[in-house]
Parts: structure tokens; sequence; C-alpha cells
């Protein structure tokens, strides 16, 4: 009851004079309790603002006095705002051959912790077909065997075409995403890239990491833009390493790492903390 | 200029509706924008907030303004504001043998990094004279040899009398403090404990920490109130040891643990980010 | 190939002039090649090595001369050899309601990467049977409804005894042991415990926190001896927490830490990394 | 006195069969009683050890047995042993204007914490003179205004001439080093770059990590070769920022992680415990 009490309303736009005022004003006539109010403007001037609030109240009529009351008593121009979005996402996961961080995702899943469906899991692999066979998921086998980049694309697109998902969250995609493919899913693609971006871009960090003898290694969860590896950075965390370790034991090792860092990164986004600012994400 | 023209209001007390909209609005009308604002209202329903804020402003009628729009408008009741608290506190640091923490307090005093002015040392040994002298500061010896606690706690007060200080910072003093000495600054003592409390309180925690064979050391910045070791929490950090660190290997490592938390919750209480909710410190 | 010519020599015992060079010495008249060695004496004078080493050949040869060669060169006595310990323990995993951990151990178990096989699952309740049985594991629900302590944990002896485990792993067991039932498994008993200990032993470690408001929240992984939360620590890790978390939040929060804390325990004890020195892990 | 009878031996030079073996005879022959022994063999074949001991012995003939059992027992060549190298190192202090790394090693060296004595402090701009004087060393403020790069560095050249140190230690020194004025101090001079390498090379690392979003900032010691920024990785540590936080309060808050993992390189160097194969430091 308290739960289902609880609304969220996030907004985002050009900062102005008063915005907080105006529309905590808003929700103070409606009968409305803030609890937590977080906001952040940029150095550029833009106003990001998430509001938790409690009571009853209707959405349409709530709404447009927030935005008259922005137009009227403001010079607040281009503020959109979000009330209530919804609580479980839709999402399709993409896997290649590593189980790790699918393995956590469906746990998560299983014992409802993720905060979103999983509708169904893409693989271009076929390896990983048992292990989401245990948790009643559909598993799309798209080979990209024989197809030209775009062609797989292409069919991974009309796999996704059935289940529209809000999100694509990569727990292990090793391919390249043309900008074409990304397109359709703007800021809505989240990757676990293996290492402390934006140290060992591209291909074999972990093998990177050992060239260069580093003593920490990481992970980085990020959303996907045009851009390789070059996404807002939503979640990162490291783990220290030694001299004894190969490539291949920091990979072992880093696993731990990203398998939590992209559940936190998804925590974020399902739970609406997410805003994105130019080439940064602001956690509110 | 900029810097001069930021300015910050910070409110405590009991939780009621509207307050953010209430407090925000007086803000608008006397022309002042909003940069940053945090609040939190604890489970007991105690609500704090710290605001940033830019523009010129009365304070005295601003204050006025605020405590008539509270009552008048609002069902709060023993709301307290603090408007703009003094930029630099007024400290003494009170030390026993150990120089590390005292050291970081000087340096960052001497460039200018503590927020604070460090009115003086006190110790109960001379042997930190030397260090406190190179920077120009009043050292007091105030020997415990031939006293009792009380009067030795009563030779410490007649020297803090001298100076009036805002805060008394425990950098490794090392004697516990009766409760009439805390009485006399209260929530005004800041400590730094050499483990990560709760854990090993009292005498020897490295000891402690090698005897019980952990894997993590840490350190704990608190405020001090009647219970040794028990005051609210402001910061803590840690750090891995291993089977072949000692006891004396661990309080070596310790240090550096212990010099930056006790800096890092020094800047958060100067800096207004700490308020107090019966024994647990809230960071805004 | 490489990997079954190498093998493991663990030694324990009494410190003695020359140990290291004897032992070397066997290995080098038996023409196999250390790859990695690594040797600890404690405070108390007891050695500890962990020797990796190549080559081909005659177990029961290379440990009589191990034994001879002390014996008649060094004044050692008492000295434990184990070579080539089983490399895949069998383990028997307990659990109450929690998932987490257990399925962390599943998950581990099903790609092998747990260098362990889970005979069994063990738990007081049967709400986590259907998640072991994605996995073909037996699991037994032995209920304490209705029992005594000593009747509920003979009747959880008598369904270990069907598989005779080396290892049983407590993954968020939530009952105390008593010493009888610790007893038939000396050293073997690996629990996770959702503090970082020594602070908050006993029962709601989170809430305990919640309550001393730490801003650092942690998990260990130990083996259980007869004092409940006292026996030697094996792993460690924290995660920083603030003033919004409840309790509940803590402990969603600590479940991360707890999960990964116990699995990277279990790697170090089921790859023979582990000694005990009295109350101390020792990890080689 | 067992601190004096304490002797390290440090051993270098591709892997042969038996090293261990027959150098830790070599001990026991000469009733010398190993306490601590950590050696490494590199993927290419290189071993490295370093072996902690205690007993009285003749260095020469302690060496000589060491060579001569070698080259008549093994198969080892152009294997190099350092025997009790000098304890504490001597060290010159290169700066630009930030005091906070300087300040750190120079209230260690007052401590006797160093394990090194500051020989001189050499800066580009005299602005932390009055700091070096506190503690009585000598400052040399050897200006590039007006020169070359190569004039500049012959400058330097000269004043460090007068010391002869083991070590430069660029503490926050901020110009580029050319290859030629390197190649004077060859595996010698230790740099600490306020980064997460291979992170943000090059300048203004801050700003860089401020512009990627990271949500985690580092800093990273470690020896200078001809290529900025690319020689062996000592220590790094990292912190957690958020996007409140600008390029300045990142540096701001950088400092501290930039001092301690300098001050901890510095103490493995100075203890013996680094050693260097191709761009990676192994660390014993």
């Amino acid at each position: 009851m308290a739960e289902l009490d609880k609304h969220i309303l996030l907004m985002d736009g050009p900062d102005a004079k008063g915005l907080i005022h105006h529309v905590t004003g808003v929700l103070f006539r409606h009968g409305l309790n803030v609890i937590h109010n977080d906001e952040y403007v940029s150095p550029t001037g833009r106003f990001f603002m998430r509001t938790e609030f409690e009571g009853a109240f209707d959405s349409k009529a709530l709404l447009q006095d927030l935005n008259e009351t922005l137009s009227t008593q403001t010079d607040a121009q281009g503020i959109t705002f979000r009330l209530n979005p919804k609580r479980r996402k839709n999402i399709v996961v993409m896997v290649t051959k590593e189980h790790h961080c699918l393995a956590e995702l469906l746990i998560r899943y299983a014992f409802d912790e993720l905060d979103a469906d999983i509708l169904a899991v893409v693989s271009n692999y076929n390896s990983l077909q048992g292990l989401v066979s245990k948790f009643g998921i559909p598993f799309h086998y798209v080979s990209h065997e024989g197809k030209s980049r775009e062609e797989h694309e292409e069919a991974i697109l009309r796999t996704l075409a059935i289940y529209e998902p809000e999100y694509l969250v990569l727990a292990k995609y090793m391919r390249v995403l043309t900008p074409e493919f990304v397109r359709h899913y703007p800021n809505r693609i989240i990757n676990i890239h293996h290492s402390f971006l934006p140290a060992f871009v591209g291909a074999n960090p972990y093998r990177q990491a050992y060239e260069r003898g580093v003593k920490i290694i990481g992970a980085t969860a990020h959303f996907v833009n045009n851009d390789l590896d070059e996404g807002p950075i939503i979640a990162q965390d490291v783990k220290e390493v030694n001299h004894r370790q190969l490539a291949g034991d920091m990979a072992m090792e880093g696993r731990d790492v990203e398998k939590i860092v992209l559940s936190q990164a998804l925590k974020l986004v399902f739970n609406d903390r997410v805003f994105i600012a130019g080439n940064r994400a602001i956690v509110l």
C-alpha cells in the first residue's frame, strides 16, 4: 500500500529561476508530500530533477498544472516531465558465449530483483541456450556465420521486433554494433565493457591490461552510442591484480566485477535514476 | 566574487508538509537562485535540508521571512535555520605522540585547504612541539603526569579557554575523555579512531585486528559523546591486510587511512554538510 | 597436458633450519622444476609452505624421500606433507531462505568454475528447492519445526552421511550450529557472515549496522569452529553505504558482497591455498 | 640488534632448474636462516627472487659461494645477485607548484618513515621554497623561463650532479623529460601520474576524466622511461567520483590518492621489493 502510494516525477530541461519552488508548490497544492528530492544543474545550464512523493492524485490534472505553472510563473522553456515511469521495464539481453553476466541477470529476474522483465535472450552462438531454457525464457540463436554485418543486424532487429523491448542489455555481446543498429534504440542500449574505460577500449582489454602491467583492473557499464566504447558511463568498479596474474587470470577475476557493475547500472537505469547530459550520465 | 556570492542555508527540525516548497519560495521571492538543494527525512520524521543559492540579500529580512512563512503557511514547529554559517571554523587540535594526523592537518592548513584555522595544538606529551613550531602555531604541553584525570582535564580546559575553539579535533589523542569534559563541547569534538568501528573499540585495535586475523583494517572519524567510541560516525575507510602483517605493520599501514579519513570528515563538518540525528551523522 | 603435469606440495609443521633448501633439494633430485613456492613462518614458529612444481615422478618415492631427508638432514619434527591434494572437492551446501549465495555457487558449478562438486543442498526450508532442481542437484528439506536443536542436527547429519562431503558450505544458513555438530567437520565448515567481522556478530547485522550509522558494510567468509562467528577469517570485502539506506537497503546491497566473498574464499580453500594457524587463516 | 641481523638477497636472471634449492643451500651451509623467500618466473622465463634471512656471515665469501655453486651445480647463466642493498636510498625530489606530494615526503622524511634521505628539492618554480626550508633541506629553483628544453634539463642535471642521487622522485613535476635526460637515471626516476594509467595519458587528466564522465578517478606511480607515461607501473589506487564534481573538484580529491600511491610505491622501491621485467614492475 505504502509502496503503491510512492510516486516519481522526473524533470529535464534548460535551467530557470524558481523551478524547484514552483514544482514543489504544485505538489503541495495537490496535497502531495515530497519524500526525497534530488536535482542537478549542469555547468552548461541544464536542469535535472527526480522527486519522490506520496499521496493520491489525478495524473492528468497534475501534469497540466505543472506545465501551466511553469509557463505562467517562470521563464522555463522546453522542460519535459515524466510522471511515474513504468516500474518494470521490458528488456532483451544479448550475449555471445560468456555466461556470467547473463546468469546474474537470470537469477535476479527469477527472484524478482531485476526491476525488469527479460522478454528474450538473443545470441550469435547457441552455447548458452541450455542456461536460458532453465529459466523458461525464449532464446534466439541468430548466427553471424555467412552473413554480412548488415544482414546479421537486420536478422537481430527482426527478432527484437517481436518483443519491442524498452532496453537492450549487452551482457558480453562481443560484436560491434553499427550506428544504424544503435539508432533504433537511442540511449536504450546498455553495455558492460570489460575494462576501466577509457583505458583499454576495443578488443582483448585484459590482454592489454596484462601487457601494460596495471595493478588494478575494472569494468564499465555504459550506454552505447555511435562511437564504440564511448557512450555515457553509468557505473564502474575495479579490483586489484598483481604481476602473477596472466591475462586469462585477470579475465576470470574481472568477471565478478563485470556482472556486479552491470547489475548495479541496470538497477539505476530501471529505477529511473539516470539522466543523460551530452556524453555524461547523471545519477540522481 | 562568484564565491562570495554563494550562500548556504541549513535547516533542521520535525518534518511537515510543504517545507521545501515554502523555503524555496521565500528564496525565489527574494530573487535568489537555488544552485543545489539536498534534504533528508529520517525514519523518525526529522527533516534536514542544506541549500546552496546565489544572489544578494538582506540576512535579517530573509530569516524573518523564512520563519514567518513557515509559521503561517505550514504546520512546521521547532525548525531552526542557520544562514551562512561561518566559513572558516576555529579549531584546537589535541594529540598524544603520533604525528601523522597532526602533520596532515598542519600541511592542509599551511596551504589553505583545511577550511579552518588551527588556533593551537594541545598535547599530553611534548614530542610534537618541533613539528608544530615549524608552522608557527602555539603548542601547549599539558602533561597528565602526577595529575588525576579530572585535574588533567581541567588544565586542558583552562588552555582551551584561551582560544574558545568551535571544534576540538582529536588527531590521535590517546586518552579517554570524561563525560564532564565532553559536555563542554557538545557535538563539537571529532575523533579519529584507528579501527573500522564498531569493530575493535577501545585500546590497541591493531593488536586486536592481528589477533582476530582480519583481512581488512580501517579507520573511523566520529563525533565524541559520553560513550567512548560510540558517537555518530562521519566517515570511514578501509585497507586490505594479510597474514604476514603483524600488529605493528597494520598500525603503519593504517596511518595513511586514518589521516585521510580524518581530513575528509573535517572537510564535511567544516563545510556544514553534517547534521546529527540521534547517534547517526547525516551527510548532505 | 601442461595442466596435468602441474603438481602441488603442501607442508605444515614446526619451523626448523633448512626446510626450504632440503625440500626443494628433494624435488631437484627427482628432476622436478619448482614453478612457484610460497612459505610463511608464524610468529609462534610454525612453518607453512605451498610449492607448485612440474615434471613426472613417483608419489610414494617422493614422499618417502621428503620424510627421510627431513629426518636425517634437519632437526624438523612433526612436519606433515600433502602431495597433490584432490583437485575437485566434494561439498554439500546448506541454506535457509536466501537464494543469492546458493545461486552463485550453482552457476559456478554449472559452468565448471567452482573447483568442487556440489553433491547436495540441505535446507531447513523448502523454498529454494525449485532453484536447486534446475541444476539437477539433490535437495534435502530438513525442517527444524517440532525438533529440538539436537534432533534437527542429527537429522542433518544423517543426510550428510549419504554424501560424505569434504566441506560443508553455509551459504546463508541462518541457524547456529552446536559444537557437537561442528566437531564432525573440523575446519571443514565454511560460513559467510553478513557483516565485516568482528563488527556485528550475531543476528541482524544490517539492522545493527543501520542503528550504529556506519558508512561501510561488509561480509566475511570464515571457518566455523565452536564459537559462533569466531573462526579463522578467509576473506572479507566491504561496500560504502550512506544515511539514506535503511537496514533493508543495506541487506540488499550486502548480498552482492556476500556472494562474491564466499566464492573467493571457496576458491582459495578448494585450491589448497589456506592453512590454519590457531585462529588465523594463512593464505598462500 | 635483531634488525641489524636481518639480511636481504636479491637475484635476477634467466630461469634454470634448481635455483631456489641451490641458493637456499648456500645460505644453509653458511648457517643462515631463511625468514621469507619470494620468487617469480615470468612467462618469458626470467627468474626473480627476494630472500630475507638472518644470521652472521662474510659477504664476500657468501657471494663467491653463491656464484660458484650456481655455475658448477646448475645451468644458470647471467644471474646477478645483490646482497643487502643499501638500506636508505639517497633521493632528490623534483616538483613544480603543487605541494601535496612533496609535503607528504617531507613529513615522512622528518619522522624517519621514508627509508630514504631527501638530499635536495629541485623545482622550476620557487613557490614551494618556504615549505622545503621548514625541513632544512636544500631547495634549488631552476627556472625554465627563457631556456630551451635542453638548456633547462642541463641546468637541472648540473644541480643533480652535486648530490648524485640514487633515485629522482617526480612529485608532481609537470614538465616532460627528454629521453636524453631520462638516460642519466635508467629505472631510477619515479613519477606520480594523476590518472589511472593508461587512461588519460598526457596533460590535464582530471579535465579529461570530467569530460569523459568517469565514475572513478585514480593515480599511478611508475618508473619513467623514454615514452611519457609509459614506464613500468609500481602502484595504483582509485577513488569514486560523481557527476557533481567538476575537474577542479576531482583534482582536489585526487591529491589524496596521488600522495598515498606515490608514498607506497617509494616504500616498495626503497625496500628493494621491485624488479623490472620489460615494461612490467614485479613486486616481491
